[in-house]
């Protein structure tokens, strides 16, 4: 082979190599053991239901709290602080009209959940976590790790103190 | 005893025995077989999750849809129509400003779930309800069971005949 293409092949290569390589952001802030492994917890799909709600401005979403069951049984129990293996889950989905609902109320009234948006992750560690309220966030954008700085995350938190840094009550 | 005595006492007794009665209201399309017997099924809350959505106008709620396991499974794999023994529940709640979630947004944008409206659930049984598509409709207001005309919730739920009458898609 010729020199040049050679150096073509390598470049390919080196190129296929890094399509490869896991999405890793490495962070100082998560470099250690990312919150949740950099997965999304198995299953969370199929957890129980906090609350929901719908956030306007630039979110402009439809949302809805999962828990586990060690956080719903800390909701349901009121039990604060919240234990560790604690995860909450907050999914949320476009805010979007419906036509179909709203021919069948006879007037423009209905909103619902369009494509997904991103998922974020609450876990109570006490021990991992002690810096940030004893809670790792995580987000999640198409199933992959997004980077959030979890110092930011909590610092927002910090009102929701009084209710181990959850904004969401449980809805009955 | 004097007569009068005895009057008092049965008239008592008459209102106690009334008063332990189940809250059965009979109307002449569920004389029969009222939707769910009256109840409530158990665990519907612990049910996984549909979708979520917010109703304007006079309802001004936010909802959430659950369904047991027969319905969620169907919903997932696309199961149409969805077969006997599915269950789908809609809960609702008052829409609600949250002071407590504005504060962190640092602008007012966020409506939460204030306190229960009712619940609704449609019951698949393609023998017992084949008039109305094979779903019954129930209603509980505080747990109890409330008057409603199937015939007029299946009415209303026609457009949706593409969809086995459901007007809720699946939340991903």
């Amino acid at each position: 082979m010729k020199p040049f293409t050679i150096l073509l092949l390598a470049i390919a290569l080196a190129f296929a190599a890094l399509a490869a390589l896991p999405f890793a952001p490495v962070h100082a802030e998560d470099e250690a053991s990312p919150v949740l492994g950099g997965k999304m917890p198995s299953g969370y799909r199929d957890w129980k239901l906090v609350s929901v709600a719908h956030e306007e401005g630039n979110l402009n979403d439809l949302r809805a709290v999962l828990g586990n069951d060690v956080a719903i049984e800390a909701y349901r129990q009121g039990k604060l602080p919240f234990p560790d293996g604690a995860i909450i889950a907050r999914l949320a989905w476009s805010y979007v009209p419906s036509e179909e609902n709203n021919k069948a109320f006879g007037r423009a009234q209905s909103f619902v959940a369009g494509s997904p948006t991103n998922v974020q992750f609450m876990v109570k560690d006490s021990k991992i976590y002690a810096a940030t309220g004893g809670w790792g966030f995580a987000q999640f954008d198409d199933g992959k790790p997004a980077h959030v700085v979890v110092q930011d995350c909590f610092a927002c938190h910090v009102p929701a103190k009084g209710q181990d840094y959850l904004f969401t009550h449980y809805a009955p």
